[in-house]
């Protein structure tokens, strides 16, 4: 009871829980990393990214670190989303300075060389990293887990790498549809165990990142998008039914409304694009929203930043809000910023 | 009286007058250029890509290529939105195989440098291409001309390159807006000239391309891309009351309906994650509108071509509708993909 009384007492909580929350509650998308400098000290402790990520005591240490600089109401899981492809067997490595390289999937031969399942003991130090994350959180601060939506981390295990539109999936679905399928199957799957194991060791909220959800017409947007994303919420939620969800489906403007109403997740993260007088309406209405600070406005600092983030808090200030940036913070964003951000935002009550 | 009739007869001009078309017109984005083997032939004919543009034989011969293959509605002019840059003075190259390169503007001082007016002398040979192509076109084929939206021109001058998500012109719009405005002021007027001699030289609608109007928050897209693109047209359709516009506004999504309702244009092209079920209601009833088969699906060809142009062609039938791509056609679509999708255009009746 004591447990669950305290949970509730956190803003992250409250809002995720339908309560009106005490203070607007704030975090943001890559709080932990590379604008930090204590981050990139400790960043080259580990050979690898990969390393950095199985680490428990780096992966705890990056976690904590913006906490100790920033007010902040939730501390998120220093991880990648491609923890899981590589769970799953396939080679997966990040290149300094140019993002993932993966072994890409180029059909049903590749795909079967994965493993039939997620393999868990890979992704133990993630666990271990969640329970240490949460022995260490201060007071009022929730825990974020998460993991990639089947669309997103399909289209860097298929494209092999980022690419600026993810066409080398879409073109892969056109072409291969019952592969791919079989594959956001398999992502399906194993995020839904990787979830759930994140809350065994100690997550209070998971995300759901699908960055490249805006790239696909509405056909592939309902089978490779909604759909997946949906069926994780519900198998999480079969496991653990008060667990809160947040989808973040970067440039899905036109289904936002869908995904409020039939997802079944507890929040949807908005990106900087989305009219926030228009999602006021359109979208708080029906669930709680997150968001949504244009990251650039975050680097400018100054007026435009003031200007932007007095905006959002006017327009959601009357439903369930959680202030965040509408995209991850970018490595050239000034600590300063950040103080100036999370000021002003505790200022307006 | 004769040569209005005879365009009245043009089904693209029909769609874009408002009026029952004979048939669906059909025209693709970028349909002069790489993915045609007589295109790939030409282009070595001229040192540079702009010098290819301002070849007025090339660009007509470019131009009426696709025509020749393909039973179109429409011609589009061949030529780059980076040819007003160029005319107002600013140092504008393309790298074979990695795109544009500027000499970025930076701030005051640079803006200062360029031409007080765009350099209608060094576009002359664009307007030579118009009247050339004008008097080569087959019957009841419309002649398109074009330029490049303020904003999305400006994120080039800026960044000097493509990029991701063109930030830097994000940024620096948030850092010195004075001048970020003064350079969107100049790109509106050189914008509007350009069009109107276009026009004069032939062209009989004109289409207004905002790539990357997707990118900005609402305040941002409200300043740079809706009412710059607004002041053009209402400043071509001053001195050319009848002439149709397409603005094809990428990724704006939420901003559809004020773009259909207020902005001046007779047609939105739609890209390719619009759904064309939620646009036959919301835009197409307030609107012609243009697209938006994804062009990877054009490169699949077969069932998955086949089964979203129909799908299209049914969401759309009900009103005013040119069939097109949601973006520009990709270099490696075959040939007999581009032949598959206008036979079952046309045999849709």
């Amino acid at each position: 009871l004591l447990s669950v009384r305290a949970a509730a007492e956190k803003p992250l909580l409250q809002v995720l829980g339908g309560k009106r929350a005490t203070q607007v509650p704030i975090w943001l998308m890559r709080q932990a990393g590379r604008y930090l400098p204590e981050y990139r000290e400790i960043r080259s402790s580990a050979a690898s990214f990969l390393d950095f990520c199985y680490t428990p005591r780096l992966a705890i240490e990056a976690t904590l670190q913006p906490l100790r600089r920033f007010d902040f109401d939730a501390a998120i899981l220093f991880s990648d989303i491609l923890v899981v492809p590589d769970a799953l067997g396939q080679l997966v490595s990040f290149e300094s300075g140019e993002g993932p390289r993966l072994a890409a999937i180029t059909g049903a031969s590749d795909l079967a060389k994965l493993k039939a399942t997620v393999d868990l003991a890979r992704l133990s130090p993630v666990f271990e990293a969640v329970a240490g994350i949460k022995a260490a959180l201060p007071s009022g601060v929730a825990l974020i887990g998460f993991c990639g939506a089947p669309w997103t981390v399909a289209s860097y295990m298929v494209a092999g790498k980022g690419t600026p539109d993810q066409s080398p999936a879409r073109l892969f679905a056109y072409q291969q549809p019952g592969v791919f399928a079989d594959l956001i199957e398999r992502l399906v799957d194993a995020s839904t165990i990787y979830l759930i194991e994140q809350i065994k060791a100690g997550v209070e909220v998971v995300q759901i990142f699908d960055s490249w959800a805006g790239v696909l017409p509405a056909p592939e947007f309902d089978k490779w998008c909604f759909r997946p994303v949906q069926r994780i919420i519900a198998g999480v939620k079969a496991i653990f039914p008060e667990m809160p969800v947040i989808v973040f489906p970067r440039g899905a403007h036109l289904h936002l409304q869908q995904i409020a109403r039939q997802s079944g997740a507890n929040a949807i993260g908005l990106d900087s694009a989305v009219d926030p007088a228009w999602a006021a309406g359109a979208v708080q209405s029906l669930i709680a929203v997150q968001g949504n600070l244009d990251p650039l406005a975050l680097v400018a600092g100054g007026r435009a930043l003031d200007s932007a983030l007095d905006s959002l808090l006017h327009c959601f200030r009357g439903g369930p809000y959680i202030f965040n940036l509408g995209h991850g913070i970018l490595p050239e964003t000034p600590v300063a910023h950040v103080e100036q951000l999370v000021r002003r935002v505790r200022a307006s009550g």
